[in-house]
């Protein structure tokens, strides 16, 4: 039987010193629970989402002088743990000094060295360069090293012999994506186990949260330590990390596999802990009973990942207040509502700022959501400067300087929407956000910042996105939730709920006649999820080659039959989905690109893992010849 | 002596359709001059800066049936190019279909293959992840194909061996980073040469302008050409690319270098255009006269850089007029100076924006710039606005509702300059760039974006920051450059250029009292520089190291003795670089997040080749320790 502590510890990126501090702690604290080994997550020293953070040396001597702290505190046990590992005396394919991701074991005060290994740490073999990975940038690949040394891959990816208690014990180090080597030509596990049996394998990770992922990983762990019979345990660090335009949470949720692949332990997810676990290697540790780990592919996860990703964020910039412009729609209530719970209604501002085109409905929605939750509140209305605005740019001549003569411009409707969403954001917001000492939301959501249906510099603003992972049918479903699971009352109005959407920049959305925003979210949602989240992302060739064969509405994922009922034919679906692919590839790329960090909770968030140019609009052309097929050649 | 035709044509990213008929346009002229080969650049046919658009399967489809268009017109001729190579059968690491960087070869209207290789194609042995490449995100590297073949690099880097004019011509086929092996392990111009001669080698690439890269090329291609004796010809495109964030040049500068590594000729550079050359491949052939290649490490090329990027990037957008707010001074005339070169004065439209802080000085010569470029030109004045913002803010009651209380909210002087300068931007310049039918630029200079002094929506805004790769420095060259060189008078006022820098938002910054921005540009230009562009970062603990052992101004690059006469002792120098290093990597990181494409010129430009996080500010364990000695223990 072995004592093992999972140490799934808050990693604060970018903080050798804090993260130092909290294994140190960690280690005490394992030690007075007589574990024999201590296990923390990949790259807990320095953080993982660090930039070019990885560029600076004296940055990489930092986290090696921290890495000394812990291996001397080692003393008596085993530590392992995630670092960078440096080769000053080579570079990389960058001419930088050489970084690996490496996997650090510790004993007795003492750094783990053997003669399979050039270096005095393993290092991690299959690096991810998808999603919001970027370990090429910065790291050294096992594959590349085997490579220069002319050697095969299975001759570095050896297990690690320990002697604990006077028994020897082999263990498979991986990392992170190690054991995730399905699309890959190179199994690491397979490797360990090419010469006899492996006592336990251990995967530190450093794991963003993804909705559903732990249910895919336990799937794909469970199988691997099945088809091998080695038990696994797996450490995943707790806290937020960025890549400046996507905010990442981590989800911890460490778990122990018995050697039949059942979970026989995990520690609570979202949670900074320190979890001792026995495991019994020998093969009678497969009776140890299992438990039931939650699942994670519902709203309550959302909503978790969501409000612990916003309280982590506003910590990381010391921020404790914020400015919400509330409107009466669904997004912003559904945004107070997660805040509110974060930071507690003291610390939040709602200003409503209406203009003439917003009703006495949603005023009195935005007043009774403020009231429903006790926030602070206040109204400030537009109308003045923005009808001043107008005046301004259409009566003020421009004057020729070659020609001498002088004109004036004219602001036309679309302009003076965008006048009163800028309005609102960048004269108010901004300005009522520094008075109060905090800052301002973005409620955007993941449909309109598709395709771009909000003014940079207006509603487009703020200093995070927090709901901009969510299409808007996922909006609807969280607000469902924080009224009846978190508040367990009816915070948000049922009237906001249920209203059509709209943003009231003119009579033309008015709401009290149901009219309000162009995107008809029961289909557009799949459509642009179809763009966006799918693996091999689908563009209008695909689209129109299902809606030719009559299988769209299966492939994108919304109801059965809605194509058929909103458009009359081909020519009006065609028309509706190139006016939307002009969008999501046009102007939404310009506001994207200003847009502010995005809490990601799918599998595809918008910005870092969204790798898109200012390219315009393409047609492929298989699209052409469909479309010429299905409209005849006047099209 | 062989003819061979460079093509070097303007790719737009993400075009097929249009690379294409350039590629066939250029075929049937290199044929009517009787090229024997022609050749284009690397991913001639897709564009190399797409994003994730090669996650789009009917993409890579389409980029595959534009490519076997360009095999079909190589009838009687050899046509080499660049294109996504695709593998259905395979995946790569991410599990999407396998996508190579690849190398074609057309002969006749047929693919060139040979045994040596598993495909109709050569692949990118060497894939850059550094700087603003990001290769092994998409494309499956020689390095690991070899691998998964249990194969050696060598046997896959053989020469390619045509049959021109009834001789067998041996060609070394390399893709851009290839040329560039230096920090490398693998060396594919050694492995072409492995088994004896070879005759030529071919380097197709997507190389961004950098300022001094050609130089640096230069020496580097030379030096390899040396070592073996082979000719080489480096084929690059023309035309703009971005990454989102980052807007890239590419500058073409196609060169072919005899045996000697002499250039023998070479493309102009940013000139699409086909070029022949006879290439005389015996040794008789370093007897062909070399030629003097322009230096592009200076004032000219930045200006021809910039220029080609804004002429291309308002077009690739489908801009042709835009609106600049001109203050009156540096950072705003010399946008005005390049615009109006690039568009015309009739479609720029100039506005003052004075408040109660503007000087006459500067009002005067904003004036007089928009009078000397014959601009359209408007005065908006922003007092009323944001003495009505301030009042709105400070006077209209809070009300908690919890408590029932009501209080007011105060609006500080910082928050006051804030105002004034969103005021600016996203009311007026947004409006009125709309009014006028284009966009606004943004003026900020890459001194400013470093520290984040500006205010974001405010003269953070734009559709494209074109000088923000500039330190201000080279901002005040340029203005130089445009009077003297490109207008040939003073068309930005001499006075513009002599006056301190200055924001005017308060009476802090009164010009005429000399007074204004807190960067001092001579020294911090630098310190920002070592922070930034170093290949192997600058850290505070480095610059202290330098400041402690006087080699500062020396490894910065500053002018001597500078940081001895600006700080009396280590006090104030520590105060100074702790200020700025606290913005650095503090609030301007959230700034730049929201901050408009930047327009490249240097080795390092913000944006996709800065990738960082906002994770707040970091001082290394061996930074307080040489503050410690420097300060004493009462820090």
């Amino acid at each position: 039987m072995l004592r093992i502590a999972l140490g799934q510890m808050e990693v604060f990126p970018g903080r050798p010193d804090l993260n130092t501090r909290t294994m140190l702690t960690m280690i005490e604290e394992a030690r007075e629970q007589q574990a024999q080994i201590v296990i923390f997550p990949e790259m807990s020293i320095p953080g993982y989402f660090l930039g070019d953070t990885w560029e600076q040396q004296s940055f990489i001597r930092d986290c090696e002088e921290h890495g000394r702290l812990v291996v001397e505190a080692s003393a008596g046990m085993c530590v392992l743990f995630g670092n960078v590992g440096v080769d000053w005396n080579k570079v990389g394919d960058d001419g930088r000094t050489r970084k690996y991701n490496a996997f650090f074991i510790a004993q007795d005060g003492r750094l783990y060295q053997d003669s399979q290994f050039p270096y005095p740490f393993r290092i991690k073999t299959l690096q991810p360069n998808y999603r919001e990975f970027d370990d090429d940038r910065h790291f050294y690949s096992l594959r590349k090293l085997v490579q220069d040394l002319g050697k095969n891959i299975g001759d570095l990816l050896q297990p690690v012999v320990l002697n604990i208690a006077g028994e020897p014990v082999k263990l498979g180090c991986m990392l992170c994506e190690d054991g995730w080597s399905d699309d890959y030509t190179v199994k690491p596990i397979a490797s360990f186990h090419r010469n006899g049996p492996v006592d336990l394998l251990v995967n530190i990770s450093a794991s963003p949260f993804t909705l559903g992922k732990n249910n895919k990983r336990n799937r794909v762990f469970s199988k691997q330590v099945k088809d091998t019979g080695t038990p696994l345990v797996y450490v995943n660090k707790v806290g937020m990390q960025n890549n400046g335009k996507t905010v990442y949470t981590f989800d911890g949720f460490s778990t122990v596999y018995n050697g039949k692949g059942e979970i026989i332990d995990y520690c609570p997810p979202f949670l900074s802990a320190l979890k001792c676990v026995d495991l019994d290697l020998n093969s009678k540790g497969n009776q140890q009973t299992p438990v039931i780990v939650p699942d994670d592919h519902d709203t309550g996860s959302i909503y978790q990942a969501l409000s612990y990703g916003i309280e982590k964020f506003i910590a990381s910039i010391c921020l404790n207040k914020v400015v919400i412009g509330v409107s009466g729609g669904i997004d912003s209530a559904v945004s107070t509502a997660l805040y509110t719970r974060v930071l507690g209604p003291e610390n939040i501002l709602l200003v409503n700022m209406p203009s003439i085109y917003n009703s006495e409905t949603t005023k009195d929605l935005a007043a009774r959501l403020a009231q429903n939750l006790g926030c602070r509140y206040t109204v400030m209305p537009i109308q003045e400067v923005v009808d001043f605005t107008i005046k301004q740019i259409s009566q003020t001549p421009v004057v020729d300087l070659q020609g001498g003569s002088q004109f004036d411009l004219a602001v036309t409707p679309l302009a003076a929407e965008n006048i009163q969403a800028r309005d609102r954001s960048a004269r108010i917001l901004a300005a009522l956000a520094s008075a109060f000492g905090g800052g301002f939301t973005c409620n955007a959501n993941k449909s309109e910042t598709t395709v771009g249906y909000s003014t940079l510099y207006g509603d487009h603003a703020g200093f995070l996105a927090a709901l901009a992972d969510l299409w808007k049918h996922q909006v609807y479903d969280l607000a469902r939730y924080l009224n009846e699971h978190v508040y367990q009352r009816e915070v948000i109005p049922q009237k906001t709920i249920d209203i059509v959407p709209s943003a009231e920049l003119s009579y033309e959305q008015a709401v009290d006649e149901g009219k309000g925003d162009p995107i008809i979210y029961p289909y557009h949602d799949y459509l642009f999820h179809a763009f966006m989240e799918r693996w091999h992302r689908a563009t209008p060739e695909d689209i129109l080659t299902w809606y030719s064969q009559g299988s769209l509405e299966k492939n994108i994922g919304c109801e059965p039959g809605l194509a058929g009922r909103l458009f009359p034919g081909p020519r009006e679906f065609i028309a509706d989905l190139e006016r939307w692919w002009k969008l999501y590839t046009g102007i939404a790329v310009a506001k994207r690109i200003q847009a502010p960090p995005i809490l990601a909770v799918s599998r595809r968030a918008y910005g870092f893992d969204h790798r898109e140019a200012q390219n315009g609009t393409y047609f492929t052309a298989g699209y052409l010849r469909l479309k010429e097929q299905l409209l005849g050649k006047n099209i």
